[in-house]
C-alpha cells in the first residue's frame, strides 16, 4: 500500500490525464486512494499541477487531504485559496488540525478567516495553547454527557452526529460545571439497556492530563496505560478536549529523532519545528555553531597533551602515525557502549544507582575486546615496521584505550541521568573529545615506559 | 502518575507491611495502582518479596500484572508457580501475551502447561508465528460475524462476552470460508436499527496484512492510516487475528533504538532480543568485535596518510599537535549533518534524488561554519604560537575540513538509501573514519602549499 513505485505510477496517470485535459479523470485517480496516500501522491506533483487539481476536489476531500499533509505543505497548498473557501475548509477539518493551520497564517489572515468560519467556536479555544503542550495536541471534538443521561439518549445523540465526525470510542461524563467525572466506553453503551443512566456504567477512574502538560509526557502516559484517547482538563478539572492516539505517534517519533539530533550535537528545539527545506542557512549555522565551537575549544586539550609529549614525538616520529587510529578506536568503542547504556536506560533495564555494576560489565567487555584488537594491532604494526617496541606500544595502548573508553562511556550517561541531565546531550561528541585527550595521555605514557625499559 | 518517587513510596509501604506481617495490607497497596504501575512497583521489590506477594494476588490480578511486565521479568516471576496455577494464569492472560510466555518456556514445560489450559485453542494458533512478524504480534481475541447477522444479534453477542475481554472497537465480517469481507465500527453498530444486517453497515475497504508481514511494516501501516486495530489474514485472506495499537508502540520504540545501536556500530539483531543484564559477555564481545575490527583496519588508512607526509611532520612537529583537533572537528561537523539528513530522510522531507540540492545546502552551511570556526582557530593558534604560517594552515584547514565533512556527510546517507542500504549502518563511525583520513590529506596538502609559498 505504502509502496513508493505505486505512487509514482499514480502520479504519472494523474499527470497524463491532466495533460490530455481529462481533469475529472485526474481527480478520480487521486480520490481512489486512502487520504494518507493522497497526501503522498499530491506532494509528488508539481506546484502547478497541485494548483490545478486542488480546486477540483470538494471541500470534504480537500479537508481529508490537508489533514494528512505536513504543516508547511498545507500552508503552501492553501496559499492561493480565497478567504471564503479557506474558511469552509477549516470548518470541515478536525479542530486540532484547523487550529494548527490558523496558527501558521499571518495574524490578519487568521482573523479574517476566523470571522468567516461557522465553527470558529470549535477552533478558538485551541489557539491559546502552545504547540508542545497537551492543549496544543487536543481536539474539541468529543462527546460530553451528563450523569443522568440514559443509554437511549446517548445513542440518539450519536445518531444525530454527522457521519463524518471522527469516531469517538469513549463518551465523557461531566457535571454541571463541566468537570470530568467519568468515561463510558462505546462497548458498554452498546450492551446497556435503553434506560440505563451514564452514572451506572461510567468508569470514574479516568486518567487525564492538564492542558499545560508537556506533549511528550501526555504521549508517555497514553503509551504507559494503553490509552487510545486521553482527556485534557483545566486546573478545575473541567473537560477541555481530548488527545487521540494518532496525534501521539508523531510526538513519539519526534522524541526519537530529537535524541538522535542531540547525539549528533544539534540544538534541536528550533530545528525540530521547521521542515528541512524551510530551515534558513543562518538558522542551520546558529543551531550548530555553538556546539562545534564548544567541542573545538574542548578539543584543544588534545593539542596540549601532544605539546606536552613533544620530546617523544620528535624522537619517535612513527608514534604520530597511530594517533588518529588510536583515538578513533577509543571513540568507536565508547560509542558502542554509550548506545547500549542509553538504550538500557530508556528501557529502564538499568538505573543510575546500577553504575557500579554497569561499569564492571562494560570494563570486562572492554578488556576482552581491547586484548583481541591489541593483538591484531601488535601483529600488524610489527609486520609493517619490524619494530617490536613500536608494535608493543601500539598494541598495549589499544587494549588500554578500549578498556578505558568502555569504562568512561558506561558511567558518564548514568551519572548524567542521575543528576537529571539528559544523557543524550553529553554522550555523543563531548564524550569522544574526552576519550581523545585522555587516550593520548595513555598512549604517550605507555610509550615513555616501554621505550625507557626495553 | 508515572512518578518514580511515588513508586518508591509505595514500595516502602508494601515493604513495611510485609515486615509487620500485614500481608493483605501489602497486597492492597499494590492493587490500588494501575496494572502498568503495579508492574513498575513489583520490579522494585526484591525477589523474596515478589515470591511472598505473588501467591496473594488472585488469578485475574496476576494476569494483569504479568501482561505489563517485560518478557524476562515474567519468566522470572512465574518460575516458582505450579503447572496448574500457571495454566490458570495463561487462560486468563490475553492470548498474544500468553503465547509469548509459552514460547519462552522449555518445550517440556510448554507442552505440560498447554495440556492443562482450558483455552489452549486461543493460544495454539499463535505459537507458530515468528516473533517479528504480524502473526507474532496479533491476538486471537476478535469478534467475527457473518454478513447477514443483524445489529441486534451482534449487540447480544457483545453482551454475552465476559466483561473483562479487551474492548474491540471493530467487529469483523467474514464469509463462509472465514475470509475477511469488511469491518463494522462499534459506532456504526450503536446507531444502527436492530434489524440492520452487517452487510449494510460494513466497510469493505479494509486495510489488512498477511501473517508473515514484518512487524515493523505492520506498525508503519497502522501509523500511516491511523488505525487502532489491524486485521491479520492468511494467504487466502482468512482472518487469523488482530493487532492492536498498544502492541505497535513497542515495535516503533524498538525500531528507534535499533537505529541508535546501528549508528553506534553494534550488530543489533541479537542484542535487541536480549535484556541488558542477560547479555553474556561473549555475546557482547561478538556483537561488537567485527565492527571495531573493520573500523580499525579502515583506520590504518590515516596512518598511511601520516606516513606519506612524514617529512613535513619531522620538519614542523607543531603540525602534529592539531591532528586530533582537526579530525575531531571534521567528525563533529559530519555527525551533525548526518543527523539532519537521516532525520529528513525518515520524515520523507528529502529523497535520494535530492542529493544534489542537499549537498548544495550542507556545503554552504559547512563553508559558513568552517569560516567562522577557522577564524577562531587562526586567532587561537596565532596567539599561542606567534607563528603566522602555522595559524594560517590550521585556520584554512578547519574551513576546508568542515566544508568537506558536510559535503561527504550529506551525500553518503542519500546514496546509501538510494541503493537500498540502511543509511544508519554506514553513517556513523564508518563515515567518521573516512573523514579522518581525507581530512589529514587536506591538512598536509595545505601545509605543504603554505609552507612552501610563505
Amino acid at each position: 500500500m505504502a509502496d513508493h513505485t505505486a505512487f509514482e505510477l499514480t502520479v504519472n496517470r494523474i499527470r497524463d490525464a491532466l495533460e490530455e485535459g481529462q481533469f475529472s479523470e485526474a481527480v478520480r485517480f487521486l480520490l481512489e486512494l486512502h487520504p494518507a496516500d493522497q497526501a503522498e501522491v499530491f506532494n509528488l506533483l508539481t506546484d502547478e499541477e497541485q494548483d490545478v487539481l486542488l480546486p477540483g476536489l470538494d471541500i470534504a476531500a480537500t479537508a481529508d487531504l490537508l489533514e494528512e499533509m505536513e504543516d508547511d505543505e498545507v500552508l503552501e497548498a492553501v496559499e492561493g485559496l480565497s478567504t471564503e473557501r479557506l474558511a469552509d475548509l477549516l470548518d470541515e477539518m478536525e479542530p486540532d488540525e484547523a487550529a494548527d493551520l490558523i496558527g501558521d497564517l499571518s495574524p490578519e489572515q487568521a482573523s479574517e478567516v476566523l470571522a468567516q468560519m461557522e465553527d470558529a467556536d470549535e477552533v478558538l479555544p485551541l489557539l491559546g495553547y502552545p504547540d508542545e503542550t497537551a492543549g496544543g495536541l487536543m481536539t474539541t471534538w468529543f462527546i460530553a454527557l451528563r450523569r443522568h443521561t440514559t443509554a437511549e439518549q446517548a445513542i440518539d445523540f450519536l445518531r444525530h452526529l454527522s457521519p463524518d465526525t471522527e469516531v469517538p470510542y469513549y463518551l465523557y461524563v461531566v457535571d454541571r460545571q463541566q468537570r470530568l467525572i467519568g468515561i463510558v466506553g462505546l462497548r458498554h453503551l452498546v450492551v446497556a439497556s435503553a434506560e440505563t443512566e451514564m452514572e451506572a456504567i461510567l468508569d470514574a477512574d479516568v486518567i487525564y492530563v492538564e492542558a499545560g502538560t508537556d506533549q511528550e509526557e501526555a504521549a508517555r502516559i497514553m503509551v504507559r496505560y494503553d490509552l487510545t484517547t486521553l482527556p485534557v482538563v483545566d486546573e478545575e478539572k473541567r473537560l477541555l478536549g481530548v488527545i487521540t492516539f494518532d496525534d501521539i505517534v508523531d510526538v513519539l517519533e519526534d522524541e526519537a529523532t530529537e535524541d538522535m539530533l542531540r547525539m549528533g550535537g544539534i540544538e534541536s528545539d528550533q530545528v525540530l519545528s521547521t521542515p528541512y527545506w524551510d530551515q534558513h542557512i543562518y538558522q542551520v549555522v546558529r543551531s550548530r555553531f555553538v556546539w562545534l565551537l564548544l567541542l573545538f575549544v574542548t578539543g584543544t586539550f588534545t593539542g596540549t597533551v601532544l605539546h606536552h609529549f613533544q620530546e617523544q614525538l620528535t624522537l619517535v616520529v612513527a608514534l604520530t602515525f597511530f594517533i588518529p587510529l588510536l583515538i578513533g578506536t577509543g571513540g568507536n568503542a565508547g560509542q558502542q557502549t554509550i548506545a547500549m547504556v542509553i538504550r538500557a536506560l530508556a528501557l529502564r533495564e538499568v538505573r543510575p544507582k546500577d553504575a557500579h555494576r554497569v561499569w564492571w560489565k562494560e570494563a570486562q567487555a572492554g578488556l576482552l575486546l581491547g586484548t583481541m584488537l591489541g593483538g591484531v594491532a601488535f601483529i600488524g604494526v610489527f609486520a609493517w615496521s619490524m619494530d617490536a617496541r613500536l608494535a608493543l606500544t601500539v598494541g598495549i595502548t589499544v587494549t588500554a584505550i578500549v578498556t578505558w573508553a568502555n569504562s568512561v562511556a558506561s558511567v558518564v550517561p548514568l551519572l548524567a541521568s542521575g543528576l537529571g541531565i539528559d544523557p543524550t546531550v553529553i554522550s555523543g561528541p563531548l564524550m569522544t573529545t574526552l576519550i581523545d585527550g585522555t587516550g593520548l595521555i595513555i598512549y604517550f605514557t605507555l610509550a615513555g615506559l616501554i621505550y625507557s625499559w626495553l
